[in-house]
């Protein structure tokens, strides 16, 4: 009994994570002490996007890579907080493009406070996270090439929303870039910080890959997850025409007649029914499902990444989290 | 007639700069050369805010100081780059949030390419101004800190729209972040890279004094000024009910009945004829003469400073565009 129970409880992020309880913990207080303000009003809209603080998974693995390579120390958890401001950053500037209303249960800042405050937030963010990078031995370049590969992959997406004759391969490049560049240099550092500069990059591709399993997953449960499962707003992605995995595999099953009726859809933003319907009609063709298999064969490519390096007791929270990123629900 | 020539020429702003001309030409080569991308879509976006680079006053006092102080290198040309680029990502970002259509005569990237595009390319040009900032020894530190505090700046700004009570200490300490910080830190580097710590301190607070007084006069400008010689969409600041130096003047002088009628009307939104009333009142009563007196002021203060520093001959344009900033009508 006592066995399975704890086989249970490896299987969730909280149980993968337990060997850096603490380390999250200083995570956490890291970015209060860091990211504050005098200011009523700004103290306001930090204590709210600090509610957007969920799965932790980026922070998790700059914590984890340093562990696996035995050793995990301050700059870490620095590191660590730094990541996940810039995740913040790019979320609380992702809900202003998606016009999404909710965030981890939570009003979005700019439904709450308006477009202006949370365009600003986000930048306030951004070089809030930039300053404390300056503060880390050799982390400042790679985070700021870091986020700037975001914006460039966020970018490529926008111009190529409502085109449905989207190459797989370039929708896998933008979101190794928009996702991915941030998971590789969580790992990078995590390695470099504890003296691996050997294996970082091998810790970096590891990482991308998991990011890229991440984002996939992301957007099969835009299509087909459970808005209150998830805790935030779904069904964005086929409103704004964006294409992604399960869209051009479904298209791709389609005959003629059928994809130029989708294709017509997807060149236009969609009313809430229209993308319910064609979330429903890509779910029945098991795209999604299929989408999912691709993120699992990323992961899988991550792992063997993985096996070259460190020590395998040590690195088992890192096959675990990586796992975890295929299956999650939420 | 020679001599009155070159006096007038002198008081263009391309007169001021002559001795640099060729380091602002360097400017914007490093610009062109490190702000690319092979993308199409993205490189259309780049050549258009290309064309936003006009005054260049940053750049310019980051070479002046160096001048100033007897070196000027190449880090000045970097850092006087990375300046601009941080300048205009904050117009990028300004022009989504004050929903402007024109700048330097050509449409916004908000107005043309959509407020998705405007929001991410202001995130790509900040982040690759950090990433360049790691370059230069000292700099990216100063670089971000100074640009989290004209984000707080802002931030401050939008939580004071229409509130018509806002005190003139407070505006004064909002506009010495939103726009004295980035002038400080041109000002305070420019010194840094010509090795003259001694009097960075200084000459950080010549440029948060010029800084000031800039946004004071842009303040004025928005009210009193033509937007044809302008270049850029005016009467923003009234209509979101931002609170400036001449409303906060004019309300000042108004009677009991008259400023609660304002007051009234500062506390929302107001339409393009309402706000045009308002400007003519507030113009009609002289407190936009009045703020612009103040922007001497500051003017004055600042070359105070500068009069203890370096080289009097060499500080000589720094003189110059200093009082440059308090006369001009663009």
């Amino acid at each position: 009994m006592r066995r399975e129970d704890d086989a249970m409880r490896e299987e969730t992020l909280e149980g993968i994570c337990a060997p850096i309880a603490e380390d999250l913990g200083r995570v956490d207080e890291f970015l209060r002490r860091e990211v504050a303000s005098r200011d009523p009003f700004i103290g306001e809209l930090l204590a709210h996007v600090g509610r957007f603080r969920g799965k932790r998974i980026r922070p998790a693995l700059v914590l984890l890579a340093g562990r696996a390579l035995g050793r995990l120390g301050a700059a870490h958890v620095e590191v660590g907080g730094i990541v996940e401001l810039i995740h913040t950053a790019t979320l609380v500037h992702d809900d202003v493009l998606d016009d999404a209303g909710l965030r981890r249960r939570s009003a979005t800042i700019h439904a709450r406070w308006g477009e202006r405050a949370a365009i600003l937030l986000g930048d306030f963010l951004y070089s809030r996270a930039f300053a404390l990078a300056t503060r880390v031995d050799g982390a400042a370049r790679i985070l700021s090439d870091a986020t700037h590969t975001i914006c460039e992959g966020e970018l490529l997406q926008v111009s190529r929303a409502h085109r449905p004759d989207l190459p797989e391969a370039e929708y896998l490049d933008i979101i190794a870039k928009k996702t991915g560049a941030l998971y590789a240099v969580a790992c990078r550092l995590g390695a470099q910080l504890a003296g691996a500069d050997g294996v970082a990059e091998g810790l970096a591709r590891f990482g991308e890959r998991i990011g890229i399993a991440f984002q996939i997953v992301d957007d099969c449960l835009d299509i087909a997850g459970d808005e209150r499962e998830v805790g935030k707003s779904l069904g964005t992605d086929l409103k704004k025409g964006k294409v992604t995995l399960p869209v051009i595999r479904f298209l791709a099953r389609l005959g003629d007649a059928d994809r130029r009726r989708v294709e017509g859809l997807l060149r236009r933003p969609l009313a809430g029914e229209e993308e319910r319907t064609l979330a429903r009609e890509i779910i029945a063709s098991g795209t999604v499902e299929d989408a999912r298999s691709e993120a699992k064969a990323f992961v899988e490519e991550a792992l063997a990444v993985l096996a070259q390096i460190g020590d395998p007791a040590l690195r088992t929270p890192l096959e675990r989290l990586a796992r975890f990123i295929a299956r999650r629900r939420f």
